[in-house]
């Protein structure tokens, strides 16, 4: 493992990447003016190794580096090693989980490359929190969404708090933005997806009767509080809804799609009784 | 409307209940030694007002008790008045929602009740976070569980956090304790259920496939980090998993149970083309 560096000073320019880390987001120095993508933790920080982002350092203390060993075996970059104090004093805050890594943003792909290589897809609209935002990766990734596409409106998914909620998974499941809305969903209905609104008005169809595992299909989801807006919906060539319970309005945006990217993806996909489409697997 | 009175210094004995409300929910004063049931906000306040819990008191900025008016009406409790700041002195901190509301617990029912008018509950093992808690009631209310039951490990659902996060659904969807574990869950089986564990086992059989919406259905969950047990899954009459994707490990607890809640509840039941029980509904 190449470059451990031990720091004792807190004032080290070396660790600039990692100083005030709860501000950090709002640094206006970077591509994108968007600040560096900071991982949190072992298995964040390995999520960002294994990832196309550039990593620029590590800082941790010393066990959580060595943890690191293996995965830092193969990179030039530095693995600063200091006391829990002195990172404390260099982010700002006491952190629990003892190791960061820094990266460098990557170039997106485009909306057209992204669906050209996707069967299922999240489409958001308007999903400003940052945990919803990380909780809808972590929910994509687990359940086999081939990606998310977000429309006008929605955060930054390398926010430092998104990729933590995520845990890491905004590294891993590729995203891409859609610039012209509602009109950018056309290209989506060209390339073969089904395109799919998820709110939950009692006259959508229940997503249990759509269908919607059967081939490409794109899911739009709203934010938690207004839900999509009016001409997302009618740009849909479906509108579903998660049959509820009498009294409850709705569930928090990104449970509500997972249990969409349940129905969609590979969860219900392994139930052979229902699958009608044999070439669906093979395409993965 | 009965009792609206306005207080003007904060120092005032009648606003006991709210005071210092950060650490309310570890007063030793009440039966059980767990704290007053306190709600948040108008709707979790509107689900308080129509739960069986018995209401104490309301202190609210005007505006916000005067939107509850109709609520308050048919009730014989007080309602005090403050300012923003009267009511931020009186909590300890600023409070966005403008109103709260106390009450009493109320007696639960027993594990044996609860299941006798039940076909779908939830089973909780260690399950102590008061966040995933409050989203799982959250979520088992939008989803038609008809309730849950806390085996050993389980935080107390009444907890202020907990009934915020749940959006005041931990007020409408009953819950009971399982006391004897994992020897309890025999009371189940004997009142018709299926035992069903879920966890991330590749062995376990995938949720579509395990029929569980057909029939009385105790679901078994374990908390985010350890999961359930192995006494828990031995006691089990079959054990399921939600498919994921290969490199992902898990779900957050709730989101996993709202797939679950989804497959057995009344999501899945409105697709008439799977319903083999005709009279699923009908018991509802």
């Amino acid at each position: 493992m190449a470059n451990v560096i031990t720091i004792e000073d807190p004032a080290d320019p070396r660790l600039a990447d990692f100083r005030d880390l709860s501000t950090a987001d709002r640094r206006p120095d970077r591509p994108g003016g968007r600040g560096l993508v900071i991982a949190e933790g072992v298995v964040v920080v390995e999520r960002l190794l294994a990832s196309p982002y550039p990593v620029r350092a590590l800082l941790g203390v010393a066990r959580r580096i060595e943890a690191l060993a293996d995965r830092l075996a193969p990179l030039d970059v530095p693995a600063y090693v200091a006391t829990a104090e002195v990172m404390a004093e260099v982010v700002g805050f006491h952190l629990n989980r003892g190791v960061l890594a820094s990266a460098d943003r990557a170039v997106l792909p485009s909306a057209t490359e992204l669906a050209a290589s996707s069967r299922r897809l999240a489409v958001l609209e308007g999903v400003g929190d940052h945990e919803n935002l990380g909780s809808l990766f972590r929910n994509a990734a687990a359940l086999g969404l081939d990606g998310l596409l977000l429309g006008p409106g929605c955060s930054d998914p390398l926010y430092r708090r998104s990729v933590r909620v995520s845990m890491g998974h905004v590294l891993r499941v590729p995203f891409a933005t859609l610039d012209e809305w509602p009109g950018g969903l056309n290209m989506l209905r060209d390339k073969g997806f089904t395109i799919a609104a998820l709110t939950p008005r009692a006259s959508a169809v229940p997503l249990a009767e759509a269908g919607l595992g059967e081939g490409g299909a794109a899911l739009l989801l709203g934010s938690e509080g207004p839900g999509l807006t009016e001409e997302a919906i009618e740009a849909a060539d479906v509108v579903v809804r998660i049959p509820m319970s009498g009294q409850v309005d709705s569930l928090n945006v990104a449970t509500a799609a997972a249990i969409a990217f349940y129905e969609l993806g590979v969860g219900r996909n392994h139930d052979t009784s229902r699958k009608t489409d044999p070439t669906a697997d093979a395409a993965r």
